[in-house]
C-alpha cells in the first residue's frame, strides 16, 4: 500500500503529471514488488512564491 | 495536539469539509481523549489530474 | 480514495491507535461517503523531544 | 539538506511568504548548522473552509 | 528540485530502500526532466500498528 | 495557527532539537504575526538508509 506525495514546483503540463504518475508507480513496484493497484501518488505543485531554496522563493531566484 | 491531514479528492461542497472537520476532530477525542480545542484538521483537496491510482490519474480513470 | 496522516505525541497504546484506525475510518465514510475499503489511515507518532509547542518542546514543557 | 513544509491558512502576502521562506530558512541554519543552499522551504497555504480549529473550520468561526 | 515522500510499510530491507531512492529519482527525472543531483527522495517506514487500510490496523489484519 | 514540519537526516541532539523549536516559531511569528501559543514545530528525524539525494541514500553517500 505505498503512498507517495511528490512535491514539485508549479506549472507541468497534464502529461507530465501523467507520466509522473506512471513512472513513479513502476519505480515503487520494481522496488518493493507492491502490486499495482496498492500504489497511490498524490501530486503536490507549488507555486514559485511558496517554493523557498537557499533562503529565497524561486520566483525570486528566477527559476 | 493532533494534527490530523486528510488528502482527497477535489470536489466536495464546503458542507461536507465541515462536516470532515466535525467528525474528525469527534473521532479523534474519541479514540485519544484529547481535548476538542487542541485537535487540528487540515484539508488537502487534491486535482483529478494529480492523483494517482494503480499508475493512472484519477482524471483519466474518468473517477 | 481518502488518505489520513494523524500526527500526535508518541506514547499511545496499540489499542487507542487501532480506536484511531477505526473512528477517523468511519468519520471519513461519514463526512464524504467513501467507501469502508478505500480509506487509508496512516499515523505518526512524534516523540516529545520533537513536537514544539509555542517554541518549547512537549518534552521541557513536562506533557 | 532540511526541508521545512509550513501549513498555515490562506491569505498572506507575497511579502510576508519570502520573509517566512528567508526567517525560517535562518533558524534552521542557525540551530543544526545546516549549509544556507541546502535548506528547502516549502509554503503550504490552506484555504479556511479547510482549515479545522476544535473541531469547526477557521471560515466558521470567522478568523 | 522535486521532494518525493514515499509512504510505505515498515519491514523492508536497506536494499529495497536503496533501490526506492533510486528508481524513484529516475522516474522523476524522466517524467519532467529535473536534473538527478535535484530529487530528494525521503522514506516514511511506517509501523502495522500504525497503518490503517479500511478502518483496521495492518497488524490486526495479518499483512 | 502555523504547523511547521521540518524534515532533516536523524543524528541531532535534544538541544539542537530544542533550539530548532525555538528558532523557528520566532521565525514564524516574526515573518507573518502569528502569536506563540499558535505555532507548532513537528520534528521528522529520518534516517541516513531512507535519506535519498540525487538517486543514492545518505548512509552510501556517506554522510
Amino acid at each position: 500500500m505505498p503512498i507517495v506525495q511528490v512535491n514539485m514546483m508549479a506549472g507541468r503540463t497534464n502529461q507530465q503529471k501523467e507520466a509522473m504518475i506512471r513512472k513513479v508507480t513502476d519505480a515503487v513496484m520494481d522496488a518493493v514488488g507492491a502490486p499495482e493497484q496498492n500504489v497511490t501518488v498524490l501530486i503536490n505543485e507549488i507555486p514559485k512564491t511558496e517554493f523557498g531554496i537557499g533562503g529565497v522563493s524561486a520566483q525570486t531566484l528566477g527559476r
